[in-house]
Formats: C-alpha cells, structure tokens, sequence
C-alpha cells in the first residue's frame, strides 16, 4: 500500500472541497445569512488547512498507484468528503452532528434522503450546498480532480475505473484527463440547458439551480416537503425529460457529439432504458387513471414518477406510498434497476442486469448442451469470463448489503414496520431516497435512531461506489504488509 | 429426448398416484364419508388408467435417459401428479379447478399455502390426502419410484439429481436404488417417531399423522385456522423439535447409525444451521418479551416461529404478523434461509448460502490479489468451479423468478398491498406458507384471483423443483430434434 499517495491524493480533494463551499458561501452572504456564510468559510478554512498540511507531508513520495490503492483512495476520499461537508451544518447548529453526516452522504451519494422534517427551517445556504453535493457527487468527485489537475500520478486509471458506476470502464480518448474533461463537460452543458429552461418556467435561479442539481446527479434534493407536487406541469416536464436524459451513459452523448449518432442509438443498453420507462409509465398510468381528471395529469404524474424512480432520483409529484398495489409494486421493482451504466443514476443499471440474463441463458444453454461453448455477446462484443463473474459476485454482495441492513434495521427500530426498514434499505442502497411507509415520498429519515442513521449512511455510499472500494477498505487484507 | 422412456416413468408415476389415493378413500370410509371416498376411488381409478395405457403405448422403449429426460420427467411428473392430486377436491365439489390445483400443488410441493378460508367445511378425507401429499412431496415422488421398483434405467441418477433439493447430489451408498431405500427408511422412521410422541401427547390418531405428515415434509397444513396455537406446550415443543430435525440433511443420520456419529457432527452447514436458529430465537425471543407474562410462553412460542419458518414448515403458535419490526423483519430473512440441502426443507438452503458467501470472499480476495489462485473448499473438499457457477446462476433464476412472480401479483392484483404480494410470493417461493398482511399466519390465499393463483401454483412448483427441471421444460431447445 503506497500510503503517502493515498494521503497526498486526499489533501488535494480536501482542497478542492474548500474551493467549492465558497460558493455555498457567496450564497449565504448574498441571501443575508451572514452568521451560515461565515461557517461556511471557516469550515472551508478547516478543510483546506488539513488538505493542505497532507500535501506538505507528503511531498516526498512515489507516484504509482495500483487496484488496490484506487479503491481505497475513492472509499477514504468520499467518507473524508462527507464528514468536511457536514460541518457547516454542524457549525451553524442547524442539524447534530450525524444528521449533518447522514444528509451530506445522502447529497454526495445523490441518495436524496433527507433527515429534515421540515425543510424551511434551514438555511438557504445550507440548502444550496446539499443540493450542490448532487451536483458533485453526480459526476464523481475525484473525475472532477483528474479534469482540472495535471495528472502525474502512474495508474490513475485505478482510480476512475472504481468511482464509475456500471460493470466495465471505457476510456473515451486514449488520454484519461481528456476523457474526464469530456465527461464534466457534457455534465455542465447538460445541467446549463435544464436550468435556463426550468428560468424560462419562472422559477428563479436560486429554485432553477437547486432542481438542476438534483436533476444533474439524479439526487432528489428540493426546496419543498411535498417535492415538485405544487409546481407547474411545464416544470414537471422539464424535470422528467432532464432525468431521463441524464440516466444515459454520458458516452453515448460524446459519440452523438463527435457525430457518430447512428454509432450511438445502437446501444442495446439504451433502448432496454427506453422501453423499461415506457411499459412502465403505460402499465402505471393506467392503474392511476381514476386518481385524475385528465388524460394528460394521469400521463404527467406517471412519467414523473416513473423516470424519478427508474434513474433514482427521487423527486415526486405525488404521494406514491398511497398509489394502489400494481403502481407501488411496478415502482417498487423500478428501485432496483437503475440508469444506465456510465450514467450518474444508481440502482443495479440496466447493462448490470443485461448481463446477469445472458449469463443466466448461457448457464441454462449449458445444462442442456453440456458440450456447448457459452460465449456471452453484448453491444456487439463478446465479454471475458471476469467481466461476468465480476457481475454476479457484485449481485451477490448487493443482496448480501441489503440483507445485512434490513436485519441492522429490523433489529435496532423495533417500532417501525417491515415495509418502511426494507423500502428504507432499498431507497438507500439504490441512492433514490424517498420509500413508502414512513419514508415516503413527503415524509423524512428524521425518525431513525443515530445508530441506524449511520447504518442507513454506510448503505447510501456502498451503493454510490458499487461496494467494493468499501468492502476493499475494511478488508485486513489489503492492510497487510508483505 | 427419449419421449418414449419420458412417457412410460410418467406412467409408473400415475400408478404408484393411484394406489396412494387408497390411502385417503381408507380414510373417507373410516369416518363414514362415503361420497369423499367413493371420489378418491373414481380419481384413483382415473390415474391407474391413463397411467397404465401410458405403460402399454411405451412398452417398446429404450432405457437410456441422459440429463436432459431426467429434468423433463421430474417437472412432467410434478405437473401430472398436481394434476390428478387435485381431482377428488373437484369431484366432491369442495373446491373449484383452479384452487384444487393451488391446494395440491402447495401439498406436494410442501408449502403449506391455503386457498381455503374455512378448514371446517372440508370432510376428513380431503384433509387427510392433502396433508398426505406433504409427506409424499417432502422426500420427492421419483425417489419413492426409486425406492420401491427395481431400477432398469440407465441414468436414472438424473432423475435424483433433478428432483433431489441441494446444490450437490451426493449418493449414500454406490446402489442408487439402495440410497433412495435408505432415505425412505429414515424418513418413515422419524415420522413414526413424532407420531408417537404426538400420540403420548393426548392427539388422536388422525390428528397425529396430519401434523407428523405437515411437520415431516416441512409442509405446514394442518386442521384449524389458527394452525397450532390452541394446542399444549408439550404438542408445541414436539413439532418444534420435529421441525429442526426435518430440516437436518438426511445424510448426517445415514452417517450416525452406521455409527459414524463423529463424521456427521463434523458437517459445517448443520453447524450454521443451529447456529442460525439459535440466534434467531434469541433476537425474536427478546423483542417479543412482552406479550407474554413468563420466560417459557416467550421461548416456545419464539422457538417454535423460527423453526416453522427455517425449515419453511408454516405451522405457526401466534400470529407473529402482529409481532413488532424486529421479530418481523428477522422471520422476514429467515424465509430465504431454508433448511440443509438434502433435507426436506425448501429455501434457498444453508450450504447453498455457504457457498455463496465463499465465492464472495474469493472474488474479493482475487481482486486484491489478482494473481492468487482462488480454491474455494466446503465440507473439507475442494469445490468445482461448475458447482459453483450453479450456485450462482441458481440464485441469479431465482431472484429473476421472485421478481418476475411479484411484477405479475403487482399488475393482476391492484387491490392487494406490497407487503402482501410480496410475502406470498417469498412464501411460495421458498415453499413457506404463510406471509405477512393478507396472507398472514392465520388467513389464507383464498382472495387472489385464478390467475394469480396459478402463478402462484408455479411459484412453489419453482420453489420445491429448484427451478431449472421447469426451465428446462419450457425451453424450446429442449425439444429441439437434433
């Protein structure tokens, strides 16, 4: 373990958190919240000073990085993350201290789950902040790193492959920093659009900013306790189309960009995405059609709900909890999809469970023709054995996590229902946010003990890094020295 | 494939159906139903039929079978027997097709669900056949073939690999024939014994056998709506024990009265599986403390819900629906636990879980270390890579099926609540019974429309066959002519 370019990695993101709650700040200072502007700075001062000092002491080290260190970077570099981005809130004494930590995973995760029972008595630059975490944490903090910094670091590589979601990593370009330039480039476009059309709907660019946020990383974070459910059917639209749009895989965007469009609209990935949302939005809307009045609300509410589900975003137009059996179970099997891979949504993704059905069919094949050969095929290319194992191990570990924290849930919330622990779990481990029961959709998480708070936090950043730079971290065995 | 061969076990199957079916008319007599009998003599008289033409058509055959027959005939036969199973409930007119169908195949296959909300209104004969097919399904129907006919088949050790549940098949002594006698045996011989204890414990002869048949095919049908609560202690704890006795790999007393009793203490899956209870006991113990006034109503009654759901008897002692989160969302894991393969539990089972938990660790440690070379050892034996791609690929289908059951309860049921849907579900799956909510311990799946009950029928069909002799049945290469 080259563990002075583990710290001297770290120093740079603590850095670059200090750089971006100034912006949070200038929020604050320009809303008149002078007392939440000045913690913002002084919690931005903390990160950077400690940043820093890291930087110093490691002046000195070896630039190679392997597997094992990429994983730990990304799973220290997150938990790090989070517990500087939750003093601010704690500064100000707006939220204690694991709520602070719970509500900022729940933001760099773009989980969305919120531990605010009600949202007005916070802060507006503490509200921006957290729905500026969505914004990060989106994309992935340390592509945002690799885009702005020289890279000088061997086996960078490392690095990216375990922050990305989805079962393969794909370079764009030869060069890796030009790759995670594009990236933040397609994102910042793509969030630019949605905010000058959510101004265009008359919101502000304070409320435009919040919900392209939320959007952008598929978080869920708003400004109200009923979500999107009192604004205009322009904005709803808006909002639905915009996260459809960014549980695509950002490569796709590249390739339509570099005009190879035909190249790009042969994704299978993309049209399973597609035709997954639109049987659900049929199938839903039609058991919501005695709810309203008019074909277009019954068309708009499902779209919303279905697409804010399926890329785990997490905002709502209505009180789904209180939808009948068929749209609450279609949702309910939406939690575990997710976008696609290479996109900033959560849950299983699409191409994940594409290939956990090939590798079924070809087990099957297998049994019947004992003498087959099984090659497995997919967008056109044929997929090694260790791509496919790695994808029923990572199945395997995803139910095992969510085993593990229904059973932390079960046993420490005696008083709290079996559909709200296992929704709570599922909402977490996807990163959507809200469930039903007791954490639907105008409800909150304020009512978990602290130790299941935590719990539920542990399950929001295994589901953003995909489990196996957590699992790495805890592991002695990437302790050891040999 | 070898129809003929396919259609001639079938026959022998539809013969041994029919002479089973005496059993019950016996019965029917006994208590002076003489309609009831005469039914089960119609029903048994219509198998014998159809059976022995089936013997004549196919009295030139060849003998060989291979894999694939071995699937066909378990899933063909397993069909066939629910079929004809569930005629004297049609005959009598106590019940309609579709739930004849559902209360049978939820006997065979050991499930214990019921469609029939009032057990009062049933005569005594159909009580006793459908909890007599619990203990003909328990130890499986081609096994008692293999038993009882001298064995003139060739591969017919795939027809025990298809119908035996576990991810290993493993035979006791070299003779097949002589295997599936010894499993008889020890088989016939624990049920005697918990029919005697039961006798000691003031039931009658009639009420004995129904709960040694419902405990010893950890089936759970039984005479009265609120299963065993009204029943003593003493009742309570015989079953409880009987349960975790059933649940035991029936190789480990193979093993014990040839005296090797050291060898068959050495096996780590019975370790996990005491372990499991115990601890589960403790939890639900404890957090259910309070609705009862002393420490041995709280053991028993704790015990006893552990045991019915481990093994995926479904007998229950209260109606642990109403119990609080914790002791829910514990019994609520316990249903995908299941007993020890090569018991006559359904689940998942514990050495199937066992092996899941290693290929984790190994894929772990692989991506730590890629070059280390990954030996996954059980039992003190090296594990295959082909047993373990089954395993996974098992659990892969069975999430697949579980989620695919569910979406079809979701859209064909709008009236019915998550939590409802997706307890049955579990408990048809893994053959436990009862659920949570509407399908709770002391109600019955009589509110589900026909359709749903046959995907439901299905479920459990999957459940108890382990999934792929069904696959296999419905996939077109099967019947590919080569």
């Amino acid at each position: 373990m080259n563990r002075r370019m583990v710290l001297y990695t770290l120093g740079i993101l603590l850095d670059i958190e200090a750089v971006l709650m100034l912006l949070p700040a200038a929020v604050s200072f320009m809303f008149g919240e002078l007392r939440t502007g000045a913690m913002f700075i002084v919690a931005s001062g903390a990160a950077a000073l400690i940043g820093t000092l890291q930087l110093f002491l490691c002046r000195k080290r070896n630039n190679t990085i392997y597997a094992k260190e990429g994983f730990v970077i990304v799973s220290l570099a997150w938990l790090a993350m989070t517990l500087f981005g939750a003093l601010p809130f704690v500064f100000t004494g707006e939220l204690g201290f694991v709520d602070a930590v719970f509500e900022i995973a729940s933001g760099f995760t773009t989980t969305g789950a919120s531990v605010i029972a009600d949202l007005d008595r916070i802060s507006r630059g503490l509200m921006f902040w957290r729905s500026f975490t969505h914004w990060i944490g989106g994309m992935g903090v340390l592509v945002l790193m690799m885009a702005i910094l020289p890279s000088d670091t061997d086996g960078s590589v490392h690095i990216l492959k375990a922050e990305m979601p989805g079962p393969t990593f794909g370079k764009l370009v030869p060069k890796l920093r030009k790759t995670a330039s594009i990236l933040y480039l397609i994102y910042v476009g793509i969030t630019l659009t949605e905010t000058i059309f959510l101004l265009c709907g008359g919101l502000n660019l304070y409320e435009s900013l919040i919900y392209a946020f939320g959007t952008a990383g598929t978080g869920g974070f708003g400004l109200k306790g009923d979500s999107l459910t009192t604004y205009t059917p322009y904005v709803q639209w808006v909002i639905t189309i915009f996260m459809v749009l960014f549980g695509v895989n950002f490569n796709l965007y590249y390739l339509a960009l570099m005009g190879k469009i035909k190249s790009a609209l042969k994704s299978r990935e993309l049209w399973v995405y597609l035709g997954i949302i639109l049987f659900s939005i049929c199938v839903v809307g039609f058991h919501i059609r005695t709810l309203y009045t008019n074909f277009w609300d019954t068309a708009r509410n499902s779209a919303f709900q279905v697409a804010s589900i399926v890329t785990t975003t997490g905002y709502s137009t209505a009180n789904f909890d209180a939808w009948n059996g068929v749209a609450k179970g279609m949702l309910f099997v939406l939690f575990f999809v997710g976008g696609c891979a290479g996109s900033t949504a959560g849950g299983i993704k699409i191409s994940r469970l594409m290939l956990l059905g090939k590798t079924i069919r070809r087990d099957l094949r297998h049994m019947v023709h004992p003498h087959s050969v099984g090659v497995v095929k997919f967008e056109g290319k044929r997929v090694s054995d260790q791509t496919l194992n790695g994808v029923t191990s990572f199945f395997l570990l995803y139910c095992a996590i969510m085993a593990g924290v229904f059973l932390i849930l079960s046993i420490f919330e005696p008083a709290v229902d079996v559909e709200t622990n296992l929704t709570a779990t599922m909402a977490t481990l996807n990163n959507v946010g809200p469930g039903f029961g007791r954490v639907g959709p105008y409800l909150s998480y304020s009512f978990y003990s602290p130790f299941s708070k935590l719990a539920l936090t542990l399950s929001m950043l295994f589901g953003r890094l995909e489990i196996y730079p957590l699992i790495l971290l805890m592991s002695p065995s990437t302790w050891k020295r040999r």
